[in-house]
């Protein structure tokens, strides 16, 4: 990049380490003597608008830190999608600050932001290096092995789907778990994760990529309830039917769709509710209970994989040294090497803007309500080695002494 | 109690530490020759009627420290409130395996259950040593300072709110989080440990101690949002109208019952999605999403005070000791000394069976709408010194360079 100041944003939704990736870039940039000043955007593109800047030069090492270990994202999000007046806007202030370096950290609408302001720059003329720094729970970035922010997510929806099995366990019924994801069913088949056992849940999973099918849905839980007394299901909130349509907006027709004209589908227990009532009437199970886990699976304190935390970091970092010393534009994407290693690709905006990856085939089992061995291999690695454990009494029963098996009604 | 077997149950719902209480009991139990044998009684009461028993005297100390790390009720739990019919039963099944000494952990339902059994042993002069361990995330045990479960629910509480606050602040609008806690505020109130500054959420808090306004709460909800650009507010499950209604009636009207007559509040999302609803068409704010907490905030795999951890063993412990040299049944409760540390008192059955405490008035706010700091001094401890701790960017502004201030429509 052109000697100047580094501007850094961070869009879409917040994740568990999207600020270790704001740390990574500030405290790699204050290495260069190229830049001289790191700036942050308050709230992704619209601080740039607003000319709503900190400068992150004069940020202590140590608050750096600690607001790496923070959730959400430190500098304010957006879900705002430019245009080309508003990508005009953003770079007459680029240029009255003399940035020559941008780094957007987001998904795949960040990503799409940051490649019609990188045309817009170029069709100026105005010297900008972009460089995307991926973030997203939903891992539907391409060419990516994973995005940070996907495996604490991950962590967060094993951890909640081994403690609610758990749960299911020691009070029978049925158990909906409702997971966030578009597209991608990524995370909702990380429930899967939460088995260590062979009847431990989740024992049916729902996922985006496949039309969901109410009444195979009802058959699969049913033949678990028959089997084992009870059933643990994670549902994807993208679950859709054969026409694209999302599942909740058959049972509340009047959704909300923000400006990338995205179907409100979190922040709502509808589809839980929804699917509950489908469970209690059709099947007559009597305790049948739904969680939406919503914001909690992106936010949660103190819920970090140690994998993504180091990654996330490093992601930052590669960005930083990307726009220093690489020649052109790029979305820095995680290689995955062997098991398990990492290695950061430094590719064209276009190959990753806008575009979204959803679950390959081999991932999901072959009925469509469940993911295959090859998924969990992928997976586990992502989780950290200290993802905890559950473990069960291994008593053995004690001998009847009475004649009676049947309760009294209570 | 006289020399012969004891009999261990877990009622009521799962927290993330009532398997400590098991495995302290059990590993007691264990030490003193009175108790030839050690049974857990599959699902509560109803594995007794059943007699559906496992020999815990046949367990590994290693697999029993690995159980008291796993949330849930490693030995199943049930609902069923015991009848005179049912309890003739459960004794019936108890003499003819010479129990004489009978551990209830659970709330206040389990108690009730433990004294009626009490009572119909003392009437056909059956010799049973009956001890309740307290166990309950919604703390509302009459003479305890707090029941074991509460803790550690309150810190998944506390450390979801320091989560959705930042989230909320990265992309602003109203968030309202709903936490279990049918008559007593307290898990709501844990909420508000999440504030480490002054406009950090919960902003709002709603507790079922005092009658819910609906006028009132949006009226509190507009001042936040008004002065913040956003608000967090925690809502209990179990708030109410004047009559004593829950409000989630209102929206639901066929609700469910358990057999101890209760309406069903947790597991389904209505009552967030009833009062963002009301937020969206009274206040005329547009992004705003409700979490409903939901079976994760009692058995979440992770989530464990170390204060929690530590006397959830100890009451178990204490049981068997009042079990095996008490002179009367009772139940454990937990006084604090100072702060912080706590003792062990045994008291009557009666004390405790049956009876709910809900919050001091010393704890809640005079608007009704927050806790105090005489609450939060009560909280803290509980929570462990290792909670985890939210930071902000302190970057100073940076001064503008362009004339303009207003974005472009995007």
């Amino acid at each position: 990049m052109r000697p100047g100041k580094l501007l850094i944003a961070q869009g879409g939704g917040p994740t568990a380490v999207i600020n270790q990736s704001l740390a990574g870039a500030v405290l790699e940039a204050r290495r260069h003597g190229l830049i001289d000043r790191v700036y942050g955007a308050r709230h992704g593109v619209r601080g740039i608008v607003n000319e709503d800047f900190v400068d992150l030069t004069q940020e202590t090492a140590s608050n750096l830190e600690a607001v790496a270990d923070t959730p959400a994202a430190a500098l304010g999000s957006t879900r705002d999608k430019p245009d080309r007046a508003y990508c005009q806007e953003l770079l007459r202030v680029m240029r009255a600050h003399d940035i020559h370096g941008f780094l957007n950290i987001g998904g795949n609408d960040s990503s799409d932001t940051l490649r019609i302001v990188a045309e817009e720059a170029a069709a100026t003329g105005y010297p900008l290096r972009c460089v995307h720094v991926p973030k997203t729970i939903d891992n539907d970035l391409m060419h990516n092995d994973h995005t940070p922010g996907f495996p604490s997510a991950a962590r967060f929806v094993a951890q909640a789907f081994a403690g609610a099995s758990l749960d299911n366990a020691a009070l029978p019924g049925v158990y909906v778990g409702v997971v966030m994801g578009r597209h991608a069913g990524f995370l909702t088949a990380a429930a899967a994760a939460a088995r260590q056992q062979g009847d431990d849940g989740p024992h049916v999973i729902c996922l985006p990529e496949r039309v969901f099918d109410l009444d195979a849905f009802l058959g699969a839980v049913r033949d678990v309830h028959a089997r084992l007394g009870r059933c643990v299901v994670a549902v994807s909130e993208g679950i859709h039917d054969a026409t694209g349509t999302p599942m909740v907006t058959q049972l509340a027709p009047a959704v909300e769709r923000d400006a990338h004209g995205n179907v409100q589908l979190s922040g709502t227990g509808a589809l839980a509710d929804l699917l509950c009532e489908a469970i209690k009437t059709r099947l007559k199970i009597k305790r049948v209970r739904g969680d939406t886990f919503g914001y909690l699976q992106r936010s949660f304190l103190g819920c970090v994989s140690p994998v993504d935390r180091r990654e996330a970091r490093e992601v930052g970092e590669k960005a930083v040294q990307h726009a220093v010393w690489g020649v052109a534009d790029g979305s820095v994407t995680i290689v995955r090497r062997g098991h398990y290693a990492v290695d950061f690709v430094v590719r064209p905006l276009a190959d990753v803007a806008g575009l979204t990856r959803t679950m390959e085939d081999s991932y999901i089992a072959s009925n469509g309500l469940d993911v295959t061995p090859a998924f969990l291999d992928y997976l586990r690695p992502l989780l950290g080695p200290d993802l905890p454990t559950v473990h069960r009494l291994r008593a053995p029963a004690v001998p009847r002494r009475t004649g009676t098996d049947t309760a009294p009604e209570a």
